[in-house]
């Protein structure tokens, strides 16, 4: 039976996940696989947390570099997260001629080509399923499942907090301060949540994915991101009525005038499966131009489903020493020739509270259809304190003619204030 | 650039949009995969069918020993279906060292074991993605991406042409008989429907994807089939007041008894994923013991979906030389000690027309009771010619104490006709 080293750089939450994939299943592996998996060593400053997993002290190494001289070690996996000490790590592992299996979006998402080139060069493997979308097989869907096709567009839930907070605040009415407080106490949200509220985490996998999907270097300056912060109950009511559930969306389409990539609140349909994808699940949509419509859904983090993209990783690595990574060329350059559209189209969903005036309704309507933004729906709430709650629904249109068509607003006086512009995919 | 020949053997629907997208890509694989892809031989008997392609005549091979001699054609493309003359074909390709790839599951199901060993002898590539659920890269979730796992059961919607047909039943309000007549008008069903509409098309590609799921072979034989024909509106229509939406479900689970493996309509809970993948839409819900839930849902038919994994799998092929098909070994014995559970366990609906007398509900309910079916649900509806409809469901118990509970009742005198009893999942 062909005996496989692995060793574990970082003991946090993946970490201890993946190490008890490899331990539990151990047997199952050498039967199903024909490979005995090992855990050789860890790179782990505080001893207690490998001892508390079973894990003998003499496995714990005292650096890197003990641990990518170790003979017994033939795969690494890196689950430490952030940049720096992981990507010494990862390109020590590399140079020592060592399969390196990742969860680092962070990593892949700011340093890929560097890391490929290093991987390319050492014929080793560089694998990170991981990375994007917990144990769903994103990546290899990607690059294994669809190359026949031209990706036209990739939809996805890939920030399993936001979701879960967005869940809360749609279900049980919670405002965003205290849905984000559960999400913490539960352990969904981190006690600076600015990663994943902020939809920087979502933004380095949709870098990640939108680069596969569209073949060319898409980095995280070319995706525009909006967070979940500024988010209001309102909103979330006010779109329930309309049909539309808000979710934070990360949006890839390759269109004529080049590639759109976006992180942002969206309001989706509630016929769209994107709707009912709820609390830390995940889920990914994608059209191609052969195959249509495919979605992926699962659990986008955790010990255990992040666990098994490393671990089924591990083993493809294990089994496949000849195969290094090359489906994606993605050099340091990029595609000089990628456009990137920087003024979107779509749908819009905008609240109002206007004065309650005649003919208030006409004006509004009037300035939009001036600056090309076509109305699909437009619902008034009743009258309150002399204030009127208008909701709009515009047709597909540039997003600068709604902001130029709401300055003239504005400026004409009518509306009180701009409650709300959510973007909208049906 | 790496040139790429390829043979397509039948010029169906599945041949026609392979043909088509390896043409209409062809540049779009250059730039990305770095691979020239040309369809150097077809193999179809009508030329009529080659030339309204686009194929020039001179490719039109005469014989399989043409196409398999010929040194342009590295990879050779079954898209013929059914069992022969395709195994002849595949197992001559093989022979002749070429890399197959194929969409035929009924070939799969019945011959895997064979195929695979020739495969094996001659280091060559045999690709099958496309055998079940179309463009729904299931095979690669199934042997890349969860190979972590234990995987605890998969259930799935794999046949389009029954999902179809049972949409249509149910948002219309359809007969069987009128739904079957406007999918065959619509090229959703076959003139001869058997193949799909009694469970055997389903039943290969559960046979496939348990062989895989459970490391072990799964042959058809293990499979329990019922098929679609004897579904009524009535039944339909009263699982929808309860909440559940029939579908044709694929299920394999690995239980502590064995592995157990059905194809039977199944009412589904309106708020489990399957229930709203509608049309001729497949999903796949499968459960890891690491990973958890994941699902998977697209097209799992059709000329360009079929094709999307036919292209995808030939450009792997061609990316990876040396890379033989070698995740499951698929012995001719299989793996004698694995054990198949033929008493199921499931919930049950159940649809009785009973006399109107005073205790009848008690005394079936007594019945049930004695024999460890336990209810979660009795619905009796109003009474009509002296009868009364009585719904039940249960909670989960052995296949064999239903029926035996449903003989006693019978042989009571109570109950005038048992007119439905279809398995359940939440």
């Amino acid at each position: 039976m062909k005996k496989v080293g692995v060793a574990i750089l970082g003991l946090g939450v993946v970490g201890g996940g993946t190490y008890k994939i490899l331990t539990d299943n151990k047997e199952y592996f050498k039967s199903t696989q024909g490979l005995d998996v090992t855990v050789e060593s860890v790179l782990e400053k505080n001893v207690d947390r490998a001892t508390a997993l079973g894990i003998s002290k003499e496995k714990v190494a005292g650096s890197i570099e003990e641990v990518v001289s170790n003979p017994n070690v033939d795969i690494v996996v890196e689950v430490i997260g952030g940049i720096e000490p992981a990507k010494t790590f990862v390109l020590k592992a590399l140079m020592s001629g060592k399969t390196v299996v990742t969860s680092n979006k962070e990593l892949f998402a700011k340093h890929w080509p560097e890391l490929e080139r290093e991987a390319k060069n050492m014929k080793v493997g560089l694998f990170y399923e991981a990375s994007c979308v917990g144990g769903v097989p994103i990546i290899r869907t990607l690059t294994e499942g669809m190359q026949a096709n031209k990706i036209l567009s990739i939809k996805g839930i890939i920030n399993g907090t936001t979701n879960y907070i967005l869940t809360k605040m749609a279900k049980e009415g919670q405002s965003y301060e205290e849905a984000l407080k559960e999400a913490q106490k539960l352990g969904y949200a981190e006690f600076n949540p600015t990663a994943d509220v902020e939809g920087f985490d979502a933004t380095y996998k949709l870098s990640i994915l939108s680069s596969l999907a569209f073949n060319t270097k898409v980095s995280i300056e070319n995706v525009h991101r909006e967070g979940i912060t500024g988010i209001t109950k309102e909103d979330i009511a006010c779109g329930k009525e309309l049909g539309y559930t808000l979710k934070l969306l990360a949006i890839g389409k390759n269109t004529k005038n080049g590639i759109e990539v976006r992180v942002h609140p969206t309001f989706v349909a509630d016929t769209n499966p994107l709707a009912s994808v709820n609390d830390s699940f995940n889920a990914v949509h994608l059209v191609g131009d052969a195959v249509g419509e495919i979605m992926l859904y699962g659990r986008g983090a955790g010990a255990l489903p992040t666990g098994s993209a490393i671990v089924s990783d591990v083993i493809f690595a294990a089994k496949h020493t000849d195969y290094y990574y090359s489906y994606f060329d993605n050099s340091e350059k990029g595609n000089k020739n990628t456009k990137f559209v920087s003024d979107f189209t779509s749908k819009y969903f905008i609240r109002l509270s206007v004065k309650d005036s005649a003919g208030v309704l006409s004006k509004i309507a009037g300035v939009f259809a001036k600056n090309n933004v076509s109305l699909s729906e437009v619902k008034q709430a009743a009258e309150k304190d002399g204030k009127v709650t208008v909701a709009i629904i515009t047709h597909e249109c540039l997003e600068s003619a709604v902001n130029k068509s709401l300055e003239k607003i504005k400026a004409q006086g009518a509306v009180i204030s701009v409650d709300g512009l959510i973007r909208l995919e049906d």
